[in-house]
């Protein structure tokens, strides 16, 4: 039986007594930290922090929590968030015409390894619905053209809303989604850029990395901004490539790295591990 | 200009309000936190905190803050040790006849990579005097026979304590220390082993690798124990070999892994970043 | 479209002219080479080559290559398979209770990434039949126990021979098979093992990798010999872990390390590029 | 005793019988292969490769080779390089004021890692003139400005041409050299740039990779071209940082990778084991 627990990320301005107020206020309340990590960025004159303690034999019911903890984070000019451990996130996923990170996740999902709902698959083509139904999710099909795009992702959003979704991931989407959309959902969308950021941005990265040659390729996790793969990076990883491998091979061997990072990175944002700052992230892993 | 820091590092039984109690002692004294990390093994019931803070504007003197701190550690039954930033650590080094971890470590320590002096080398072989000679620092030859072997060690022994050495690192010494120096010396010893342990303890490891047909080899850095190539890890990496390599290879690649790992372990050391139990070590990177 | 080819793996003692009497028999019968390459282990005395070319054009028929290529090896006292791309090989898949490894081997296979038909699962387990079901592949169930053993492996020897089944992986199989049954197929069985051999043999070597401390982890496939968990090594990787990391996390990262390692070991064993001497692989990747 | 060897690098049009015709050169002629390795980009229709013999035995003299070689060669095509085992390249280091590479690089060819005669070390600084004096290698100050660079490019080009050069290594010079000078020199200059390239290209790239928020940081080795940071790429690796590196931190890890990136590449130059085409680089490792 794992524990319910409650996890606080705050950010606010460097200054004394900052892990002694937050340790007090779980100390004080008689709760059990399970995991404390802070980081200051002296440069930027920011602290920031996670805490995790378990809600059993905490002397504050949860609805009383923000409240008290906005005592103490008003003075320290604090932004914080609050969340609980059983309260499952509800994720959306869009998709393309590539199923390999889409049943990575579902399968991710579906074998616990990954704490979260899936509400809905979304995707400009019908090409994986076997998938959904497979899992028995709902696929909701919207083809996009450059005539219809800001429509369909006002529907998109609508149905963001409908579904209460928390985390849009973007399992190789592989459209460009509108800068209105994107401001609608700050640190809510996570995409999988196949490439090692910020080299080859944009469309092809294999075909890109093939022509420049290469001996490393890379895949990026980030959350999605307007301005096109230039997000707070969460996760990144890399695989060997020699003279040998076509694009097509550049393509296979990055498949696989596409679907761990997209995981770890998803996974991070699950558990409320990340916080974003000046366009980084601190992770706390 | 670095500032001047203080060091806690703590381990004692789990329990509730540690992380506050902690950092309540910097915070009420005026001290400035610059890196705090705390980790807990539920299983073993084990807390472990590692705590920096500048020393400049704190209201304890230097010689006051063990006492003080020794007030916060009693009741919790914790283990802690406390070191000063400026306090240079003092090394010595032990080699055999390969140079290349001595021509790494002193290149790291003269360019202040890393923060040490090095009072001695000593060696069982006279190759390696001339880098001594080169770089200014005395170096003692104990030849070693398994009939004088733990006469030399007395010797040694007395090298270290007249020296006040802290440290000993065995950069690539090749002989088996006896459990009496090393039961002198607990965890002030850092060795580097050529294999990814435990994957081939003991004599030629990159032989035993080759005739395994490993597609990977490592060089793992670690305290050393009474028992051989089995005291706490510090640090590991690896290289990808193929079928190409000859054990030659293998000696060559390893050996830019044997640096560098020596080399991480070692700093970690020196910045205190470091504490064992039960035969392992966390380490606050 | 793809063309059809021919490969010859071959292995001999090392002596002068065996590149060229090699090439010149695809060429004297015009054929046109799209991989060749070569090993010389000088210690071991031998040459192993593989040769890759287009059946297109070629001007001996299927059916004459391998009498007509046996007149050039006889006088070399070499050894060689002949294989053709348009062969698929008749794969089964030995399974436990995890799915991890099944799963991604079956997306890979359906989606043309491994060229193979499935032609059974086999389990001690009946959890994993929706999968098969899902996939339409036929479930044998041999419940083992330490009684029945035996018995039920001539059985499963008996499905293989019927199956006409090329190669046997182990996806997470966790039984150790017989010794007779390994005999009966060298270089047929393939496993995974989740430590990095020869670290961590046998049983749940994610907790003997816990306990012992390591900071890295990996994952083994290898031909299955008589002796447990020594064959000849096909693929090894890695990944870091930290003080933080429970078994259960260590059991997830290793996870995703099992299906990569599996997934490029069996590949390079469907694609003909491995030969085995001296209880090692040669990979021509 | 190692034996001598001769070493050709071809690269010819794509067609059948090249693997045959260039082994039964070496065959023909009494020559024992110890390393033969080919490549075909179909794409390109270019087929590139690497054969090495033992000169013992072999039936030319050496300075027959050419000629023979020459009436294979021409039928095809093909571009060649011939290259003996005992002739020692004669290597020039131009150095900044950084030393860790400098260090590395004679460390690793006096110990013969690497073979290669340093005939001359050249600065526009006169910091590392110590470490030519410590090693007994002359030491050339050019200081260079924006209006004496042309100048001072000139009397450098003089020196490598006296002095007899065959590979420039820029072991962290930190200039920008003038396309007169690159284009004197093709494929005989190898750069060590500090970024994951196509990442990062100029000044100053690990602040650039601090303030991106990457996860992972490179280095790369790669000929010279007139465009910077934009030649065949020879060598990359990379090294995980976290939000807990500043710059100082990454310009620490991206050292250790400098020096390796950096020493790998110019083995493979040493040992004739690069051919160039389309701006990218076949390694025969």
């Amino acid at each position: 039986m794992v524990a319910t627990t409650a996890t606080l990320l705050v950010s606010c301005p460097e200054q004394k007594g900052l892990v002694a107020k937050i340790a007090n206020f779980i100390y004080t309340n008689n709760g059990n930290i399970i995991h404390a990590d802070h980081h200051t960025d002296h440069q930027a004159g920011l602290f920031l922090s996670r805490i995790e303690w378990e809600l059993d034999g905490f002397r504050l019911a949860r609805d009383e929590i923000a409240d008290a903890f906005n005592a103490v984070a008003t003075p320290l000019q604090a932004q914080w968030q609050l969340h609980f451990s059983d309260t499952i996130p509800r994720v959306a996923i869009w998709v393309g015409q590539q199923e390999h990170c889409l049943y990575d996740l579902l399968w991710r999902i579906q074998s616990k390894q990954l704490n979260a709902n899936v509400v809905c698959i979304v995707s400009n083509h019908k090409k994986l619905e076997p998938i959904a139904q497979q899992f028995g999710i709902e696929y909701y099909y919207f083809p996009v053209t450059s005539d219809n795009k800001r429509e369909q992702e006002l529907k998109q959003l609508e149905l963001i809303k409908s579904k209460k979704v928390d985390l849009v991931i973007l399992a190789k989407y592989m459209q460009i989604l509108g800068a209105d959309f994107v401001r609608q959902l700050p640190q809510k969308i996570i995409n999988i850029h196949h490439s090692f950021l910020p080299a080859f941005v944009g469309a092809k990265p294999y075909h890109q990395a093939y022509r420049r040659g290469v001996k490393i390729i890379g895949a990026t996790a980030h959350y999605v901004t307007e301005e096109l793969d230039a997000g707070p990076i969460i996760e990144q990883d890399v695989v060997r490539i020699s003279h040998r491998d076509t694009v097509k091979d550049l393509i296979r061997k990055g498949k696989d790295l596409e679907r761990i990072v997209l995981a770890r990175a998803v996974r991070l944002h699950l558990e409320h591990r990340i916080l974003v700052y000046d366009n980084k992230t601190v992770v706390f892993a």
